[in-house]
């Protein structure tokens, strides 16, 4: 390629982003990714390290001191906690109830441990129950690990019941909390949890590109017992910590315009206050999701573990669920997402995240949306549609 | 943490980087950083992936199809070539002569692969017949990897020699370009390589966050041929492949603001042209270090594999090179490192990569850094170097 060929300026549509992630930035998190970079020993940088610590901690409600963000997008932490955690000899208990869920398990599967999945119908949460009886059958039990918010089906694992089950076979409690962190409440100390890890671009509203994670003493306890060392080494948290904590011990090139939008995206969630986002996120959620049943169509999460941040809609038979779909970004310019594996062509996934959850795009949605199934015979009532909503808004 | 211990927006100091990286990004770059996100399978978003995969063969001077950036830093890239090219069984010589090169052996060595380490004295190249002995000792051999430009030294590698020996004994040639890609020449087709990574952060000038990886067929074929899964899933090469090639495979959600930088930075290295780009490091780093010597400081990398880019300094033996550094930190705003491992406390890097590559940098930095000098009774001749430098710069 020579310089007449060069590519012109690349400009992104103006999109609204009601998938599964990721989910709108706030102006000024988008302003700070444009700032100037400094070095990742920088002293400055290493105040806004020592920041992003500080408010990780606080959005995952704990006092751990192994706290960070991991180089990389919230797979990365999902790579990180479960490929350092796991070694050959160790026995871990997986709950898979979606994608997600199976995706621990396939990389649990590459550290050369033993691994239990325990299944449940997609749509549905773990019955507690079953990891039980899988664990009193394979003793000891290294780790038990769980999907929180599972993003392919829109539940809600309850946690409480898992912790339980964990202090009882002495196994570390691993949480995947990529779609919970910042929209629903993530409770670290009060679960007990040993090692959570989340994304930056679902309900902390930051661009995608770094994972906060957190291990408790016994987590860390566990790191410094392996027997062998992790299969990573650009993810071995022993190391990142070091060049986390004091030690600044060089590893890799921090991201560091990625870690000036995390450190404004959690300032921006604390300073909302937790309760009141998690509120927010819930109102609008159920919002979104009377209306869609006065639309006409049916959810697929059961009402008890439905999540309020990611909403999965069954597509009627009638109905192309990916015309749908590409209409709505083309006529609308808004995102949403089909189903992923065992759901691929039979559910719409929409995202109220972060930013992106708001009484607007409630409304928004819920008359685009309503419009469109109506033009392809399906036959949405959309005043009932907006009268649910709003009166669930209370607007 | 509530809303009134929320911290204060984050304003890095202004910083001329010249250390081994990051180096300065064009403003249009960070301009880009800042755009609306987007989702990472829009139909933008899917095209300008596909205009980086372009503009990487192209700054790679390849045709290879297998062209990604890997979503974490230089790194990432480096993980992913090790552990995908290596397993079990496999033998692996890898040219060490300084940091970097000790980084990929650590990688390879927890593949389970046999590992040969190749020494050379740091500041020094890696003699090619030291390699084809081993390879002669050791067949068949399944990967040789060598560092092109080693930022621990600032020594650059002849690529040739070491082509040559990997066709005689039919092995991968895996090459390290973190610090070469856009700086010096890199000609992934005519040396016949197999596996290239680099970072961004470095002579194409970007933020750091992502690494530019390609791949030959042969390289491929291996990836085929793999007995055992890789180490990692988050950097499972086939899998980054089956997202960024038409397949569109769902497997991590990209860092999107990340690529809008670096299709930026790519395009601008295009346009200004590689040959004329190269040009500039070559003559920028020439003046660089014909002041340095004339300032009366010595150089650590032997002549005949100086690197342009990246320059080490021997620290004189009546200066504090700690204090020195951290003094042109806080009086000049410009930062530039100490040495890695055996080097620490021995030398200073100075980078001139990639924006922070100019002629006013050159005179600037020599300026500055005589003075520092003269300050802690080194008798420095900044006139001399000011006046080496121009003749090379010819201004």
């Amino acid at each position: 390629m020579t310089a007449k060929q060069a590519i012109e300026f690349f400009e992104p549509s103006p999109r609204l982003l009601m998938g599964p992630g990721p989910s709108g930035a706030h102006p000024s998190v988008l302003a700070a990714m444009g700032m100037p970079i400094i070095g990742h020993l920088d002293p400055d940088f290493l105040r806004l390290m020592d920041e992003c610590r500080t408010m990780i901690r606080g959005v995952f409600q704990t006092n751990n001191q192994f706290t960070l963000a991991t180089p990389g997008t919230g797979t990365s932490g999902m790579e990180a906690a479960v490929m350092n955690m796991l070694e050959p000899g160790d026995h871990a208990i997986i709950g898979t109830c979606g994608y997600f869920g199976g995706r621990i398990v396939e990389m649990a599967e590459r550290t050369g441990a033993k691994v239990t999945r325990v299944d449940a119908e997609w749509g549905t949460a773990i019955e507690p129950e079953t990891i039980r009886d899988v664990a009193k059958q394979n003793q000891p039990v290294k780790l038990i690990a769980i999907v929180h918010a599972e993003t392919s089906t829109g539940v809600q694992q309850p946690i409480e019941p898992i912790s339980e089950i964990a202090k009882e076979f002495e196994a570390l409690l691993l949480i995947d909390c990529v779609t919970s962190l910042g929209g629903i409440p993530v409770k670290a100390d009060e679960w007990e949890a040993d090692i959570l890890y989340s994304g930056t671009q679902k309900c902390l509203s930051a661009p995608p590109g770094a994972s906060p994670i957190t291990l408790s003493e016994k987590a860390v306890q566990a790191l410094s017992e392996r027997k062998t060392l992790p299969n990573t080494w650009y993810l071995d948290l022993q190391k990142l910590e070091a060049y986390w904590d004091n030690r600044r011990a060089y590893h890799h090139t921090s991201p560091i315009s990625m870690l000036y939008a995390l450190h404004r995206a959690l300032a921006i969630t604390l300073a909302e206050g937790l309760e009141n986002r998690w509120e927010r996120h819930e109102r609008n959620g159920k919002a979104l999701q009377n209306g869609l049943e006065a639309l006409g169509l049916e959810l697929l999460a059961k009402e008890a573990v439905r999540l309020p941040v990611l909403t999965t809609v069954r597509i009627p038979e009638s109905i192309d669920g990916d015309l749908l779909k590409s209409e709505l970004l083309t006529n609308f310019s808004t995102e949403i997402a089909g189903g992923l594996g065992n759901l691929k062509g039979k559910i719409w996934r929409v995202g109220l995240m972060g930013e992106s959850s708001t009484p607007d795009n409630v409304l928004f949605f819920l008359s685009a949306f309503g419009l469109l199934l109506r033009k392809h015979g399906f036959k949405a009532d959309v005043t009932a549609a907006l009268d649910s909503a709003a009166k669930t808004l209370n607007v």
